[in-house]
């Protein structure tokens, strides 16, 4: 194996274990939600640091390596795809921590019972982001592009639960409720974003397999 | 000048372009809201793909001046923070839609009066790109790290909004208003977004010019 190729296998396996710390912070983040875990919440500020570290280092690699060896063709398009993922990961991360930020006001409030399609939304969100981990491990663009369709799958969940939080909000002038529920819709709104961030790296896979870009469908005709 | 130095500085040029693009967008998102104003809400619609154009432009001229001119150091530090860059003005151009999106479900309502508050948003971030742009155009670090510290500024603005909205919320019990009041959030938080994107920007500047990765503050000592 040559220096370089052994650099670019490397490369893959930090972004993989970036992702498998991405997944354990939103188990986490979701876990702390959906059980009123405290403890967990705090393991979503401990491992937000770990992916902070992991961020930077990745990316101080991809920039060494193509100093270093100056690839062209489908090996630059995997460095410079590999610093978007990395990016798209860090941010689901941020994302992880503001559910936990919502999560700890959710926990002081009594009767807190978070809806059963948030928990799909979740659910559904978890899916993409293991499948599109598998997607760029075995470079597999048709499973990316299924991926880009289960995104809507995640809006219409998320649409559902702003209707149901919005209806809830309608019957109570209770202040704490109120409360509740925007925090909830916070949190809605930080899942789905979860699911975007999966998207830009299943279009990433694309673009990195095809060198085609799959971001904007119109533009590319 | 040599080809390579006329590359980078027409590639700059294209990010500055990509820039004034995403200052228009926001700049008719904001105004739709303001003034109820449909038309500037299709503007917003027309200027988006206009940028989602210029964003795969921009990205493919990096990969190109990566592919053909090897470069190291300073410009290969400038080539991959202007892919960040472009990438994060693109996403800026994302909330200036959904913005938009909101504001049509407003319009429908009579009586729309965006909060006060908002409009003080929606200048902290427009100055705030200004600024960042400026910054960008004239490796003004100092500037840069001047920016990061306004994005706090808008987020304190957000939770006042947020908290507005949420006392509007316990004294109605109206469909309208509860509807109304909940795309209000959404747009609060795109706005925030939108400054989050900034200081990305102000983030990448200052790598790109001292090679210092302050994402992240506390892992960098």
């Amino acid at each position: 194996m040559r220096h370089f190729d052994i650099e670019m296998s490397d490369l893959k396996n930090h972004l993989l274990d970036m992702a498998s710390l991405v997944q354990e912070i939103i188990r986490a983040a979701t876990e702390g939600l959906s059980k009123s875990n405290l403890k967990q919440v705090e393991k979503v500020y401990s491992l937000e640091k770990k992916i902070n570290v992991k961020e930077i280092v990745i990316d101080d690699k991809c920039l060494k390596l193509i100093a270093l060896h100056q690839p062209v063709s489908t090996d630059l398009r995997f460095i410079t795809s590999a610093m978007k993922i990395n990016n798209d990961l860090e941010r689901m991360g941020d994302e992880a921590v503001s559910i936990s930020r919502m999560t700890k006001n959710l926990i002081k409030y009594k009767g807190l019972k978070p809806l059963e399609d948030i928990s799909k939304m979740v659910l559904a969100v978890e899916n993409m982001i293991i499948e599109s981990i598998k997607a760029f491990n075995t470079s597999d663009t048709d499973l990316a592009f299924l991926m880009l369709k289960r995104d809507d799958e995640v809006d219409m969940l998320r649409n559902k639960v702003v209707d149901d939080i919005k209806n809830i909000m309608v019957h109570s002038s209770n202040q704490e409720i109120i409360q509740k529920a925007v925090d909830l819709i916070f949190i809605a709104k930080s899942i789905e974003r979860i699911g975007d961030h999966a998207t830009n790296i299943c279009e990433d896979i694309i673009f990195m397999a095809h060198g085609k870009d799959v971001r904007h469908p119109k533009v590319n005709g």
